[in-house]
């Protein structure tokens, strides 16, 4: 007889798995089914396809693998919604998602129906840990692409020339008092151990745990503000070519970027475009900056006198900081300011509001292992030419995000809510 | 008091710009919302695009500039669905249209009923010849958004990895007995009259009329078929560069083209993608030819010891040929293959099937006046860089096409209806 | 035994040969084997590749054809120095030929001295015409080179941030008076031959002769000047989107064009770069201005309410008139003004100056039939996308030009002296 | 009085800077001015660039601000060699490099002679240790262009179609013996320190000297060579996704690659270009694999089932080694295999013959300082994208390389001598 799990940890994951569920569904509502269809850029995918491509890993790598007699619901969607797990399938192009107009939204959504039963009946039957941990490990897969959807919403929502909201309604917060002081904190180093510690789940690019020897160093209490980054524009600093990287400064120019991704200049002033509609800048200055590129934060950083963190300074501040912040339980959809941080209370926005920039690349820690078969292409095969961000964002489930997470994506990535955290020696 | 017109001919406009009117929408009846958001090359535009740009056309140089008290049924839409018409107004980038997720289809159809409205409105009161030419323009116009949106759906629907059919329902003919032989029919050729005589509609650039000589020439009596084709690929057509023109070599290297586009080899077997799906060679032997770029038409012709016919040559051949074939008012929605075709009843195929790719490149009669104002933007501007294609295809609606039509398009183009007949000195 | 031809003819090829190869070192005189070196863009060759691959066409379709015995002066060179004759041998990427540094410059002069022995040595023993029209077609070749050989000088040296000169001395006439009035000479046009009577050398792609049939139409006496084109420029001509063809709007905003290319604005003003140094738009003001695109030409008319003229309108201006004019053979290296042109004494700059763009599109003419073999890659393969020029330009060797003569190059082209003769109705 | 230095130090960077300034002249020797003309890519530049460039390092950071009354050879010269210190002045695209044909190499060569005589002054009335350190850095500066050079001349002779080889006798030790097993040597890790230790001279990004904690680790005695390679293409290595980073796999499909940079294949066998010609796969099986891409590397480690080691755990494992191998001063020009390797001695091949790519992303050290001024882009602003290559090649100057030295490019270079070394647990 196989091992066994506790009857409790059984329902909780069948919990977490449902409310997942309804909660992908939910973020849909505000959508049209002609919405789910648009990928506004090739790093983007349809909504709908993301509603889809949840229930195929859920039926490719738990369903096929583990539930008995489990017939597929549509022997094409094994290969048609697979992403990019070259080992298990054949997959179509990324760009030419946006063409699955079949099937329907309706049928997707009949295939998470199926894949949701399915799911059930395994839980049922089975309690093997193996079994739960995989469930788990789909959960966080939906979690993940839950924050993508809603991105790629915002990139959708931003290209179509209309301009529509996702949310009407605007959250109290928005545009209140300003910021507090951008003090810092100061950490003493030394040998740290990072990485996670094993209990909860976790993925595998965050194994093993490690040690790692940090010098002294301090963190501002808070994220870079709207208003701060502003003051980085006025002051000519997309045309200051000594505060780029070399390969930042050939994007600025390439792309001709001189702002922050879904801003706009109009009369002068500055617009800032979100999911709940379009804001002047002053309507949001002291909201955290967001949607700039790793080599936005990295020129703004040296402009400030400053510098960025690295995940592992990112990461010993953070450990033992409970996960609250403005994630996407909220409802806020947009990064929001803070009342008051004097450092007193140590730092802030820690999880939440934005994905921070580290000056860290994305690479495998020593002894790094990645997950047997087709799962092992999760994570591993991206480490190279990324850096990490850490603490989530207001688009990140807060069951998703911990200390030890991270999040990777190529420097002139900027469609994902991203901004900056400064570091000082 | 303003010229007048007799009430037959308003009448009879007003009837034309129903219909037509009428069958866009038919032409969307196997199309879901979703369907008629795919934009699947640059080249092409979602359905619901041309949707609204055809009502669009009707608003913007018809009922604002003739119908006294017209408000525009949304000010935004004035820039939203403007092609290219440069002086009138900004238009989106073209790549953009499939994130028009917002306005939806309902939007869209009230759209064209309140344009529907405005139009029946002037026709009442307003029998002004220049107004109803104007009408008869956006009819026109309407027309070839018509076969546009039937090619783009064909793109489309190819592009969808699961390759839906447009129509499930495949017309009798198909598959028929072989084609006749290919015979040639002589023309004497001199000094001919080429270009619009006047009568009925046309656009400006089939005018002036004026007069070319042509030396005495033969034409194909049918369209090369599928299986002709077929030969050519098996005799290495693509693979001998003497066959080929060098920016034709250039552009089957660049592209990896080896044979029309929709086809595709299958364990050693062409398949043929259609608006009703897919078939094997075999089924489709007998009819002709489609989707082949100007290159490869023109390298077929060498390869056959022929070549393809001038524009004016096909246009001698044709005047006074009734317009009758395999046009979009017969439903079948791809080329078909005609049962006898001996030459004692001259030329077959010239009015649809595909339309037919000449040796002429696509340049102004002498003497050419674009028309006044934006709308003169509507063809002259393309009078570099493109050839001449005659004759219409399957999805030309009847009443657009005459003898005089010039269609052009780039040499590479192969999403259009566009097949080959072959001409003899 | 074979058709021979008259000592005189074959006298009078041989010095033609003779006098050619000398002009083609000539022309490098001024160039050290560093320059020879250069390829400053795609379409451009170095120097010593035309040296070498004018030797290679007297090898390859003379020598190694007609001479007994002959030997390759070193095989490699037999694919090295092949340009685009995919049916004689492989070639190297054209973009590459910057890369032959080896064989050295000294070895290439000792190829041609090699090559030129076995023509001279097929020149004694043979009479046969149809290799002396082959030596003939091998001089042609050479001239086109001569030409190219200084065109791609000049985009070399204008490359080179230091813009060095190829020939320092600045000639008499440049910055002379002002140009005469840009007065019109009407033609009656009708029925008219145009294309190669047959006399005296031409191309495949000058024939067959045939008629055409010509409205009545005017051309300018003079070509557009500097001065001209330098108001058109000031009227905002390249921002005014109604002028442009809209392939040609899209060249200039993707490629920044605002001026002809070698043109370069400093403090305010024009400066024109040219085979003899740098100009101020004054000093060049009455010469014709050059390095047009089509594109260019074309909405320069447009804006001065002309049009350009077709190739047959100028052709049929241009039969017999003698071959005078500011070609190669003058030295200036450079377009010239005129004194005088009000009509009387008909059209002025008809050959050399620039090359005039023409309305009309590189084709076959009726009955066209290439030459045998690989020869026949050298026209007939580019009869697709590209705009015919007419009469040579102040880099065309005086027995090179002819009125029949049909230069051919794509519309964005600006390397070549290419102008612009106005056409009226 | 400002602080002064032994002469003995004076002494010794006088005959440094000599013999340096030496060696790169020497290293022309085998090049013909037209070979010095060629930039085969854009990543390479014309060796003719090298010798300016190198020149006008030592006048624009050294001369200029150091020597009283310096004048600047030719005011041209100052931003026309300028490479990418955009805040020192302008600078040419590096695209063009090979479009300076003048100034031609004799006045470049009398340019180094110039700046040679400066530089002498400066030592002879300055013993200032800023200026002598300066002076120190224009050498290393210097050598970094040397192993430029003739990679870039193995490039050029490699695209020229004949090949040429730069040095045409081929070393005694060239298809020795096989090569050594390889074993592997562990090493504890701990806490380590790495970085330079001040002692002689360093750039800035091997600072600060800092603590590393390491996990015990082993290295193989040596690189791998192109026989084992070999076996990795011929295992399918190529082509199984499971063993490649997801850009390396998008790599390799993109550019075609399978097989090292310089590797061909002939009726089924390698060939392997070099500077000193093409030999059999077989002449060179025991020596080091080399022009191998980060991404090629890392599949390569991951079909061996081992690792790549990170940048400190090769320095860790060099420090202390002396500085001999197969460097340039050898004068092999290529990599050699060693003749018994069995880990009693330690590792083999540490320096000289191949860089080493390692797992570690180009970053800077906790508190990294680049220089001052205009030399603070020297290297702090490429420290994105890139990965960490160690302990030279047979490019190398002897005098170059160290155990904190740190080489760096992106992951898709090849055009470098980069190669292998397994780590293991």
């Amino acid at each position: 007889m196989g091992a066994t799990t506790s009857p409790s940890l059984q329902v909780a994951i069948g919990e977490r798995f449902r409310s997942t569920r309804r909660q992908t569904i939910a973020l849909c509502e505000p959508l049209t089914p002609e919405d789910m269809m648009v990928q506004s850029s090739p790093e983007c995918s349809p909504a709908k396809w993301h509603l889809a491509h949840t229930a195929w890993f859920f039926e490719s790598f738990i369903l096929r693998e583990f539930l008995p007699g489990y017939r597929l619901f549509n022997k094409d969607f094994r290969w048609l919604f697979n992403s990019y797990y070259v080992s298990f399938a054949d997959f179509p192009e990324k760009r030419i998602r946006s063409s699955f107009s079949r099937p329907g939204l309706d049928e997707i959504l009949s295939y998470r129906v199926y894949v949701d039963r399915g799911i059930e009946d395994l839980l049922d039957r089975n309690s093997d840990p193996g079994v739960l941990k995989r469930i788990e490990l789909g959960v966080n897969h939906e979690e993940q692409h839950q924050e993508l959807l809603v991105t790629d919403v915002l990139n959708a929502f931003f290209t179509n020339p209309l301009r529509p909201a996702y949310q009407s309604e605007v959250p109290k917060s928005t545009g209140s008092s300003g910021p507090a002081p951008a003090m810092f904190v100061s950490f003493q180093g030394g040998l740290v151990d990072v990485g996670s510690t094993g209990e909860g789940f976790c993925y595998d690019n965050e194994l093993p745990r490690h040690k790692v020897w940090l010098e002294p160093y301090s963190l501002a209490v808070r994220l870079v503000t709207n208003e701060e980054f502003a003051e980085f524009i006025a002051a000519g600093g997309y045309r200051k070519s000594e505060l780029w990287l070399s390969a930042g400064w050939d994007a600025i120019q390439q792309n001709g970027w001189r702002a922050p991704l879904y801003w706009s200049e109009e009369n002068g002033e500055w617009r800032v475009f979100t999911l709940r509609g379009e804001f002047s800048l002053a309507q949001v200055a002291s909201a955290p900056v967001s949607h700039v590129s790793y080599f936005e934060a990295d020129a703004y950083a040296r402009w400030a006198g400053k510098r960025l963190p690295t995940e592992f300074e990112w990461e010993a501040a953070a450990i033992g900081t409970p996960v609250e912040g403005n994630l996407m339980d909220s409802g806020a959809f947009l990064p929001q300011p803070i009342a008051t941080a004097n450092g007193d209370d140590g730092l802030t926005q820690l999880f939440g509001d934005c994905w921070e920039w580290t000056a860290s690349a994305y690479l495998g820690y020593p002894g790094f292992k990645p997950l047997e078969g087709s799962l092992g292409e999760y994570n591993g095969k991206f480490m190279s030419g990324q850096m990490v961000l850490r603490g989530g964002s207001c688009a990140t489930p807060k069951a998703h995000i911990r200390s030890s997470y991270r999040n990777f994506f190529s420097p002139e990535t900027r469609w994902q809510f991203s901004g900056i955290r400064l570091a000082n020696k």
